[in-house]
């Protein structure tokens, strides 16, 4: 079979946007003076016993970091630093660090230690809960100018870089050595390697390469005394104490400020197809995803959904044109592989097979690189579409797939047409529902509607309260929807342990009481 | 090309013999007597202020595990719980604990937490480096008994068992759904899953299916006070708090005992492929290397080298035979894909290429499993074959490919006729050397001849000291070879939050200074 005899032709290529650059930055600079300041909303919450920052500080900050634009303090500038993308938090802060080295981050929060500052660390500022902006005043620390790429040896695929690295552009670099880096996300074009990595990023690439505590090897963070733990290594097997490195990954900058970091990437592939198809039902999602594990195995590197409101985000918020008539879902499936006539040859006899069968009902097979990015734009470019709604409440679900889309439904009921839009779409492949809901403004009604119950229907089903966006500011309080007592109150012993002042990240990741 | 017109048709299959069954008990009934107390080989070593166990507290464990056989202290019974497998430590335990269940578990850390009584956890004691054996008179606590599987999802593959399950059982039982364990090594016949996360496990699947560390999706372990850690969930995806379970992965026991996990399990492969290939030097074998990445890519599963004195072990103290004439060094290459004929076509493609290029000078390629298993056997059987010379020092330390085999070379210099034998073998494809030495019975000589030679060695090319095998007892003090003293630091503040009175494997992992 070839693709274009039983799967439908690629008909609508055109206009093929750019999909990640500048987008992030467009957010911080036009849209931050009319978001509400996170102390206001959230008017319950008190700032903690922090010292204000001096202009003795101040002098120090800039001793350390010569030169221009490293101490930032202008208000305007610092508004985009002070926003979240999502335009859903807003801190106060009034100093902006830019360190390039890690002894110039250790100095900085030597003097935050001593002087009890409180810090919040920055990468590219593409966080969904609130958790790389400032709550109250914290000095922000962002990684911008730490984007040296340290080593990359080819044979063995180990990249060393700094943590200020964008993601896409460390794709861009292993390349060209026949390596990839084993994420991938929307955010690529923005995001750091080191917010990644503290986040704990996903993304969709995790289906095949596994997640971060798998593929990074080594770490550098420094601790919020200013002493710089050094937990680099460019091995993949080390089995020589407690591994250290993966207490920080995820751990949203409130242990250290990540500073660099090895990364195992594998070999790139030859072959890449993707294949987005039209189904009726959610059920038939699951058979064609079953089948996908079996079929295409080992080349399979993505299985993603998307449900028709979701893709009608992209079509009419975006503009963008879908190669489908309308169906109830689409799947986006992509193969990776060494050789292109055998991806095709078992890509096409697993989609034959669907269709025989009736699971596919219509779909598209597209090889040519900027026609898989357009596909790809359809699933990446659902969130930047929801922001064009006003307000987005963002959901970020672990399921078990039983009950996954079952979520979507059972809160469009619930929410009705309070709301612009209620939809879900993301990862099936990893069990990871991304569920959104838009109204023109915050709607403290519609949130009421959302939160808690969703924590609690997740937690029933024995869900993920985050999967991958994190607990940051706005989701701590509901950590115990997903972790034990037992396991939280470990957590707070480290944070105690390593950081006992509170300076890093206050207000994130674990709640008060 | 058909395997047999250019490679060599294997030739000598017989006796496919039961690789790992028995081979631990054996050792453990037949000789620890023959064995030195570690106490009394290494007499600095000074017992810690640790009560004895007295009659109370029998009676006290016999309350909490009734039934026959699960408080044992018959002397001879406890014998083979007290020695390592390869016969280089030897405590003195007098009691034996067989529980079932996590309470159990609990309720024992209870008694000792209170008693102050020193613990020892120990899963099917195939270990390398002295951790799972007493040094004095710890209790053993054994998981021989805790081996339920709880439960396995196969659309997920997400498989939930107690600790001491077998791992070769554990892959027996996904195999029946289609799955594979993401790990695989010499002692799956009688290694527990449970000590496998606790030594963070690599094996010869690492290459493909990478570290436990990403593939771990859930554990419980029972913490010194007897508090029970959960840990557990059964998602791919969860960004709730810190990781907690990656610092029980490869703690060797310290910080807890693992008593139950959820593991995520690849999709087993319908087509695999086994090359046995001999070739004439090292940097041929990285050639080899270096080219199957390319063209084998996503099918390689596994990479494996060993030079003619590793394989001599096999044909002479096993009585093996070897498919192939003598060469220099031996490459084991293992495909496992979706499609046997695409599979066949890369690795005929691959193998022709290397052949004509004259960096294969000979070779074998079998795809029956009890001739893959055969071929296996002369890899995996080394360590077995290495006990037959006496007594064997065991090194496994990453190095950069670049230096890799240089250190078999160097220490063959620098020991020379004073060893029965000097070889290396292991995962070129990891990183990772298996270096051994052998000689009659253990001669301090040698041994001084080797350590700390070779730890300097390593670290001066910024390797690790212990890839796979731990710590244990018999490397702690080195840990500085591959760890930096902020990293150390931190590490003994851990084990002092969660274990205070240091009752968990004491003697172990951290050095004491």
């Amino acid at each position: 079979m070839q693709p274009n005899s039983v799967i439908r032709t690629f008909k609508c290529i055109k206009n093929v946007s750019k999909i990640h650059s500048g987008t992030h930055r467009l957010f911080h600079k036009s849209t931050s003076n009319a978001i509400e300041f996170t102390s206001v909303r959230y008017p319950n919450l008190k700032r903690g016993q922090y010292s204000n920052v001096s202009d003795v500080d101040i002098a120090a900050f800039e001793k350390i970091l010569p030169g221009a634009q490293r101490v930032i303090t202008d208000a305007s500038e610092l508004e985009g630093y002070n926003t979240d993308w999502i335009k859903t938090c807003r801190g106060r802060s009034q100093v902006l660090l830019k360190p390039k080295e890690t002894e110039e981050v250790s100095a900085i929060l030597k003097i935050c230690h001593e002087r009890n500052l409180a810090v919040v660390p920055q990468g590219g500022n593409t966080g969904l809960v609130g958790g790389s902006v400032p709550v109250f005043d914290e000095i922000i620390i962002s990684t911008q100018l730490m984007n040296t790429v340290i080593s990359l040896d080819s044979l063995s695929g180990i990249l060393t870089c700094q943590a200020g690295c964008i993601l896409g552009n460390l794709n861009d670099y292993v390349s060209e050595h026949n390596l990839t880096m084993p994420l991938d996300l929307g955010a690529k074009g923005s995001c750091h390697i080191g917010g990644n990595l503290a986040t704990n990023a996903g993304g969709v690439r995790l289906l095949r390469y596994g997640s971060l505590h798998g593929s990074v090897l080594g770490l550098e963070a420094v601790l919020p005394d200013g002493e710089v733990l050094d937990c680099m290594s460019s091995l993949r097997k080390d089995n020589t104490g407690y591994d250290l490195k993966q207490l920080f990954i995820g751990s949203e900058g409130t242990l250290g400020i990540i500073t660099a970091a090895s990364i195992l990437c594998p070999q790139k592939s030859q072959a890449v197809n993707v294949a987005f198809l039209g189904v009726d039902s959610f059920d038939r999602v699951l058979e064609v995803f079953k089948e996908s594990k079996h079929q295409l195995a080992e080349i399979l590197s993505a299985f993603e959904f998307l449900d028709s409101e979701a893709l009608a985000v992209c079509t009419d918020n975006l503009k963008l044109n879908s190669p489908l008539s309308s169906h109830p879902f689409y799947v986006l499936i992509e193969t990776s592989g060494s050789n292109s006539a055998h991806d095709e040859e078992k890509l096409n006899t697993f989609l034959e097979s669907m269709m025989d069968a009736g699971k596919v009902l219509d779909g598209t097979v597209v090889a040519e690189p900027t026609k898989i990015q357009y596909i790809w734009g359809l699933r990446e470019r659902v969130a930047e579409g929801l922001m064009h709604d006003g307000y987005c409440y963002k959901y970020d679900v672990s399921l078990p797939l039983s009950a996954f889309y079952q979520l979507v439904t059972d809160m469009r009921a619930r929410i009705g047409s309070k709301a612009t839009r209620v939809i879900g779409y993301g990862h099936v492949g990893d069990g990871n529902l991304h569920f959104n809901v838009t109204s023109p403004q915050y709607d403290p009604e519609v949130m009421a509607l959302i939160e808690p119950f969703i924590y609690d229907w997740v937690a029933n089903y024995k869900g993920s309260i985050s999967a991958e966006h994190g607990l940051g500011f706005k989701k701590r309080e509901y950590i115990y929807h997903s972790k034990s007592r037992s396991a939280v109150k470990m957590m707070k012993a480290l944070k105690t342990l390593v950081d006992p002042n509170g300076i890093l990240n206050p207000y994130k990741f674990l709640p008060d009481h």
